[in-house]
């Protein structure tokens, strides 16, 4: 197995995607479809994962994503992303959207997520990924919380029992 | 306000959606992209939605989904959807994914979803949604599930306090 | 050459696609363009046809198609695929779409079609199909028209003499 | 209703276009997928009609198409369509598609089709269409097969009895 | 008309665009189409147009755009675009492209180029654009070449007689 | 290396391609985006480059285009393509654009534009070109224009010295 490479600080992984939105984005009301949106997420999120370890990587999940205000055709979307943490083979990109509307000078959040890849080789096997570390005051808040979202992924996907979650009682204690 | 139409059974919103994956749905391994793979599911449970409501819908949240098999280059993919309940204005689908390969004769269940989405007019305000009446033991169990569901997507995205999520607490006794 | 494999009921080729149809796939009037719809008509009937011999499918040719009705932007297509009878190395599809405008609760049917394809192996050399077994009553009429249908394609495309199609006099007596 | 327009040479509609296979276009085993290829002959099919007529127009029909040999991936795909002939507010144009690859200096003959259309305006009404004149020998054939063709397709598509297709007998005669 | 808006600075329009190499991007030799970049070109460089002036702007020109090295399937491409210079009705946009291979490591420069844009109002009018501040001094730089640039350009589509390009002469002495 | 194939006459590279605008094609003024024409230009000149070289082609440039007229939704573009003369390795392909509204009845010459393209064998190594011989009084106009075209190519990518340009003096004397 190949040895694991050298931790990389969160910036490194910085990527901003800008799309604008077309006519085949829309759904009726010319505004652009959800479905769109997490496509063109999924593809920022992996660039900003690929820089952190160098590797092919593949989607491994995707968290609750909420969509809060209509997009419009002919809006700029503004997407930024950035690894969080890295865990043995996988790691977390946060993910932050506006969709601005240039003529009107509007600028809204319309999203907030976070996506998880997992690194693989050539013939698609896993293979560890660096070590992410956290540098600015927020990096750092995001770089704590990725344990516990990695707690409630695993409960959701069946794959952890919650009495094993003790980082998941902090959700009912104070959910960011 | 117009009047809510009368409640529906869930079976009438079911869906079925195959696609065939073609080159520009795949990565450098030949894998569909998990992007790629929620805009089809958008797609899918946006029908689903408005054959119960018979309105134009848009996307409210995606829950946490996962990918567990690559999908390969050539599979056919097979996407269930239905609706499993509905809110004031809102209303949940349910959808199951699997991809075949049919030459080789494999078919797997890559992912299970929940998505959310809000009926509204022709000028973008939301309008109520008629009620669903869930007949066989599955939809039952699904209508049930439905508000615990809701209370974990209010808290993650900061519009409910963990405290008041009474539903939520079965999360923890009893994970899907 | 591989051996033919055991016969296949005609209902385990069955299909199910929907497609919602976005601007792109419309013209200056905001209708479904007719080449776009048999671009559609031609996957789902490829994915029944894989269906029934579990192997790569070629199209071979599609049978006179009429428009009925204009589709509109918004409208939900879907197309349902069955495979009616299997030659040699070929195999004919029968497909019927409807275009259901769900906010108004119009659902059409707006097409009636038979594509065939032929089964290759990797290197494109075709292969032996299994045999199809019509069950139901609907079943056992298309799998008797096949064989008129399959004369008139030969006699269109100049691969059979007139005189020789006994099959296709039955057309001038009772076309369905 | 609109006084007929004066009538028009065929070769006024002549058409040429050229595609370029490329990746998203073909199946697993690198050739052009059928249904893309019809999709591009709608389009040049109704450029087509619409210099003929100078109006929108919409496809009603496609006869029967065979595919002769596999396109391959970077194929030029060279598509010629004239109209043949114009009925009241319809016309028949034919399609002569050419592959070519170009590094090895091969060009086949892929297909020969008929696709017909109906002019509208631009309320989506039907109107009338200007008469068409043929001139070259070839075009005088396929003027006067095109009766023929318009028998067929109103007895396939069930708006014409068998028995009153009084040209239509010549199709047993002398097929093309 | 509508008065000219205050100037504003040319980092207020610095964009960023990241896009993955796709399949369908790509020719037979899985290299970016040059044809496929300068259409991204276009949608970066109107995003950044667009944030100077809040207007719509289509596009004018693009000048002269050479490809240095092939772009693979896979690659990573970076667009970043600023406005240099704005005229009366029009403005410059400076682009610099680079394609990065992020498992091995290498990023190269690919392209350098300028498109021209026309802001334009609701009905298509062209509409006076803000005065565009330089501060850096690579902003400036690329200001005052801007003029030497918009000559050629004039020259090149024959709007401006040779003789009267008094800039354009520097192009002759010191060609950047 | 290769020998060197035996000179081609420039119509032998002449190259149709008609595309119609669809709404993705289109921004928010329902107009043509630059970039999309541009794809389909080199598209179009890339057929005409292997017509000539009976080989792969890679795109090296693209000169000044500029964009007199706004196309519109529904509008057919024609471009034409011709070879105007090789060198070593090398072509330069002369392209002219028309944008016709073919209701209305008007067609409008939208562009003229140079795309240069190397040739190069599997592997992406450059490989001789065949001479081009011009044959009408315009392919010789085009021929003798091309070697000025260059040496402005060479000076704007940097790769000559304004001083050793001796053909591009003649720009300032009369330009096309």
């Amino acid at each position: 197995m190949p040895m694991k490479s050298p931790a990389k600080a969160a910036q490194e992984s910085f990527t901003v995607m800008n799309e604008l939105v077309l006519p085949n984005d829309t759904n009726t009301l010319n505004n652009l479809m959800g479905g769109r949106l997490l496509h063109w997420m999924d593809i920022a999120a992996a660039i900003s994962a690929q820089k952190h370890c160098n590797r092919i990587v593949v989607t491994a999940s995707v968290d609750n994503v909420s969509f809060k205000h209509p997009i419009k055709l002919g809006d700029v979307v503004t997407i930024q992303a950035k690894v969080t943490r890295s865990f043995h083979t996988s790691l977390e990109v946060r993910l932050d959207v506006w969709a601005e509307n240039i003529p009107s000078g509007t600028k809204l959040k319309s999203n907030e997520a976070y996506y998880t890849f997992v690194a693989v080789d050539q013939g698609g096997r896993t293979i560890p990924v660096p070590e992410l570390v956290p540098e600015s005051e927020d990096e750092k808040t995001l770089f704590e919380g990725a344990l516990r979202r990695r707690q409630l992924r695993l409960i959701l996907s069946g794959k952890m029992n919650p009495d094993e979650a003790s980082e998941l009682k902090a959700l009912f204690a104070a959910v960011k």
